[in-house]
């Protein structure tokens, strides 16, 4: 008896929710999440990416089901790899349980580690592609995606600031001008990412600690490498130089070199500031905005945004809308260059 | 037969549309929507209030139902009048129509006006309040209830900018940043006014029309008066003078002068720009702002907001959000000051 359509949605659901909770720890290996059922339908395993040297998520799901997994159904969010990495190919292990079908979000783009679901069929089991394809593919494979096809590091540029685009008042105060949820979910964010990345002018001015907190205060589990970029020095008595996290200073005022040196990580994040964001959206390295927009108008104080290299209206930098949703009383808009073709 | 939950729903649902299509014509009355259902609860009437000294919305509603209004179902936005102004009453017009019930969304606040349900009931009629009230109430009657709470004109404050907060480009240009939808969006609702307000700035830099245009780019059937305000010279050459709609220059540079001396108009627009909206919103003058967003960066440029008395992030300006909208690629907030009670 193969799984409802309903069975799948809610399969392929909790596997998107198990590999966001793992965002962030797999680098260089993609946030995958799987779900086994048994041939009845009945959820028997759940499982995601290990850090890199772990299991794969099929592996992890596979583990939990044990024989239960003979005659059912693998919910993955990506097609299973093909290959011998540092861990043997997902497909043996999926054909070594038995499960009788194989339904999976994305197809694996990569030509070397491709042609999996090639591989279950000549073992004889069912392989559908495409469950949730465009939620996944925008969503936790999104960065990893984007580094399979560019060869460069996911940059998101993240963002608050006033109705007025303004990030501090007159006197330079700017806390806060968010509200505390959008705070809250800044920081859950964090925890997600490989790198963030800010100027030495924020270090110099704001003193940051950059690091992922629960809305206790306390330090989340994950926490990003923290990336300063510029010719400055960062000061000895900088918060950024802490325990919490790595920190790494990358000398140099060139965002094309900068991104190159950022292709160890997979999902980066550019917090700031103004002066920065302007030199990446000029080289255009910028693949995502995430705006918090507060209903706040200040009227005076520093802007978001700085020299972008726009000089006249023809030359605005347009993007396109994704996403905006209402978080609290402020509005986050998630927005990607406007050439950027459609996921679909 | 009394009409059906969903009959009388439909009644206000169009009741509020014929109100709609008179805004910006009825000043100083309200722009009131009114359907008359027969007594099997057909619509047998439509109508809405006349330019001054002509019917009122029931009056209307009652001429094009004729005989089939006896024994029916009036359904206004709001309370009928009681009063001999310029016309007879509406309760009169409705007990003769010899109407069973009446609905209406929003009770009249006027002390002299009201009291149209009470003298319906004590002449047999059936009434009920609070039909859409919300929608009512934030919606075609808005301006017109604040003018009879505050006694000053409804002031909604307008503008259109970048993501980053610019309403021009480095060198000046502005054409366009929003969108072709968000523009025809401007123009239909200034067709809607009694009155655009701007500053001589905005006149001497742009030399705008300020006129309501068609997507055909002819002019609206309605268009609002122009107001110019501040201490400069309007020059003869300018546009704004031309024979499309009166234009009014107040000579002043105190916002709670010029809203005085607004006191004849109930639906005013301010329209910019960014050193005249500073000014009223430094002096709580603005009741609304409606802020077309752009999903486009310019980095430089002027801003779309200077000089509102914000010297620290404990003086910012907060507001509500009463709805975003998306407008193609643009987004539409609607806000009003945080400390405005909800109306409910
Ligand atoms: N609204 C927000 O979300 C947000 C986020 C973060 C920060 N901020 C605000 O931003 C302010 C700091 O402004 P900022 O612009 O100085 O910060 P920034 O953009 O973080 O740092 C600017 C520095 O980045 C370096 N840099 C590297 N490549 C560059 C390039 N191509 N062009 C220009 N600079 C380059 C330069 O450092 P060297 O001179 O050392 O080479 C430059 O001085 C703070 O007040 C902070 O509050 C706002
Ligand atoms: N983003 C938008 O939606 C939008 C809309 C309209 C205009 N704009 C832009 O705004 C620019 C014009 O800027 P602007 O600020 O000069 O225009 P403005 O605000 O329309 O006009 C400024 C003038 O208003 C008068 N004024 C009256 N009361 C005032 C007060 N309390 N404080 C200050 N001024 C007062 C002053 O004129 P006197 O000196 O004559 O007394 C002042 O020079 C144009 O480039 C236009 O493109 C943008």
């Amino acid at each position: 008896m193969p799984p409802t359509p309903a069975a799948l949605e809610a399969a392929i659901r909790t596997a998107v929710a198990a590999s966001e909770k793992v965002r962030g720890t797999t680098n260089p290996n993609p946030p995958v999440g799987a779900v086994i059922l048994d041939a009845e339908g009945n959820t028997v395993g759940i499982g995601a990416t290990q850090p890199v040297g772990g299991a794969h998520a099929e592996v992890m799901a596979l583990r939990e089901a044990g024989d239960r997994a003979r005659g059912g159904t693998a919910v993955v969010t990506l097609e299973p790899c093909n290959h011998h990495g540092r861990t043997p190919p997902c497909t043996g292990a999926l054909i070594d349980a038995g499960v009788a079908a194989v339904y999976f979000a994305v197809g694996d783009p990569g030509a070397e580690a491709g042609g999996g679901a090639a591989t279950l069929r000549e073992a004889g089991i069912e392989t559908h592609q495409g469950l949730l394809e465009d939620d996944v593919t925008a969503g936790p494979l999104r960065a990893w995606l984007h580094k399979q096809n560019s060869g460069r590091a996911h940059i998101t540029w993240k963002f608050a600031a006033s109705l007025d685009g303004r990030s501090s008042a007159a006197d330079g105060t700017s806390q806060w001008i968010t509200g505390p949820l959008a705070r809250a979910r800044v920081h859950a964010e964090r925890a997600q990412l490989d790198a963030i990345v800010v100027g030495t002018g924020t270090v110099l001015y704001d003193n940051p600690w950059l690091t992922a907190r629960l809305p206790s205060g306390e330090l989340a589990d994950h926490q990003p490498v923290r990336i300063v970029v510029g010719m400055s020095d960062i000061p000895e008595t900088s918060r950024i130089l802490d325990d919490a996290a790595p920190t790494v200073h990358i000398r140099s005022r060139d965002p094309h070199e900068i991104v190159d040196a950022l292709s160890e990580y997979t999902d980066v994040l550019l917090e700031g500031g103004p002066k920065l964001a302007g030199a990446f959206l000029a080289a255009r390295r910028v693949d995502r905005i995430l705006a918090y927009i507060a209903p706040v108008l200040l009227g005076t104080g520093s802007a978001a945004l700085e020299g972008a290299g726009v000089g006249n209206i023809e030359q605005a930098l347009r993007f396109r809308r994704e996403r905006v949703e209402t978080i609290g009383q402020d509005l986050l808009l998630s927005l990607v260059p406007a050439d950027t073709p459609t996921e679909e």
